[in-house]
């Protein structure tokens, strides 16, 4: 999302939050779609395989904070929807960006548990088992899909803060936070269809990108219940959403809607 | 495509080489279709517009020498198919891998050009004209396409070491090799009903991922003529191939063939 060039009332109307989170759909989608592409490749998940540098972490972490020391120097943790995976980042070397204050100031980032799902159920299921040896391919396009990842559950602030600026619901969140109560929190904040909407969405996309598609030939949806001749097993990507990104999302709003009202 | 795995005559078959250059047809577009999301942001283009650490190019040439720098770490430009745009890169920190070797050493990297037509012609007419401050974002999406792309293009050095063995077809190529034929070799090199084929493909695969995908309704191709809901415009993209990246690929294809004899 834009934070810059809108007025911060626009960007925090749940209808442009809910476009940018149905496009992250599609970013997140193509690039599970690369990195299936290449074998688990377990090697680079395993500490101290290499020594680099003093490093004694994983390939990936490595290559991560590689990645990240980089991104951080054009400015990329400054955007209020950009949250690092390593610590001990350096300073952007370009002047800052104003953004607008629309968030409550919070330390709120759960990368840790979002690199843990990825790594122990996506990845596995993802991708076909073994070793291709494409290890600097496989860890860029992990890069990628983290990234994505983190930004689309991070998101679960704004979402919050908009839910949390309706005049109407308003008086319950205050209740609700007021007494540490995360399940009436979690209620309040759920609606069942919407949640149902985006499977059902998500599935077609999955299905509708992955496919091979050849010069000739329609495409059939009604066809396409098979994941067999596609790029990326559809299951996985529905799974994804509803086990991990949408519980983790929630957890994100509700971790928010609780420093909500500090001083 | 994974040049270790498998055995040295499978790499070089031409249906698995076709198998990968349709394959990063996927890959580009998916690049393109992000890049999209972003205004040209011009001032990323612009020399000096920040300085950094003594350096005076634009903004996309920072970035992109400082992820190449990461990505030679890794081992990335080690990789047959793997060309980077800047110079001076570090070593790679891991050990080696045993390619095999399947091209005749040579030096050939068009980057220079494939940065140019990029800029000039891809950019301005793929993106929204003006400035939406997300510089990171854009040069993050921009880097993504030009590797993609170079790798594409250069990958005419397999396809004409491919061609090449063909031994029906070898004595024609050796003779116009000899005789520093251009021309002749261009003929035999180009097959306009493949091109045809892939320039039809690359339409539809555009119009598909191009697709805001809803959670109902069906997906008609019939339907799909007008580019206004896309996420991309599909002529940019048959554009793409048929201006640029099917001649620089038969360019790559030539510079590797009048090398392929020398001692």
């Amino acid at each position: 999302m834009n934070f810059i060039s809108g007025k911060t009332e626009d960007s925090i109307s749940l209808p442009k939050l809910r476009d940018t989170l149905i496009r992250l759909e599609d970013t997140i989608i193509f690039a599970l779609i690369e990195r299936a592409q290449f074998s688990v490749n377990d090697n680079i998940y395993k500490p101290g395989m290499y020594k680099y540098d003093g490093f004694e972490g994983t390939f990936l972490e490595y290559f991560l904070s590689e990645v990240e020391k980089v991104h951080a120097k054009v400015r990329r943790y400054q955007s209020p929807d950009e949250y690092p995976f390593t610590g001990t980042l350096p300073d952007p070397i370009i002047p800052p960006l104003d953004y607008p204050q629309i968030l409550k100031p919070n330390n709120i980032n759960i990368n840790k548990k979002i690199m843990k799902f990825y790594l122990e159920n996506i990845v596995p299921s993802l991708c076909v088992p073994g070793d291709d040896q494409n290890y600097g391919s496989a860890a860029t396009k992990d890069v990628e899909c983290l990234q994505a990842l983190s930004q689309r559950i991070h998101y679960g602030k704004f979402v919050a803060e908009a839910k949390f600026l309706d005049p109407k619901l308003q008086p319950k969140y205050i209740e609700h936070i007021k007494n540490r109560d995360v399940k009436e929190l979690e209620n309040l904040l759920t609606d069942k269809r919407v949640e149902e909407a985006l499977l059902k969405r998500l599935r077609r996309k999955a299905l509708i990108y992955g496919q091979d598609i050849s010069e000739h030939g329609g495409l059939n949806l009604d066809n396409m219940q098979t994941t067999e001749q596609l790029k990326i097993n559809v299951d996985v990507v529905v799974e994804l959403y509803e086990k991990w990104v949408i519980p983790l999302t929630k957890e994100v709003e509700i971790e928010y809607l609780l420093i909500r009202l500090d001083e």
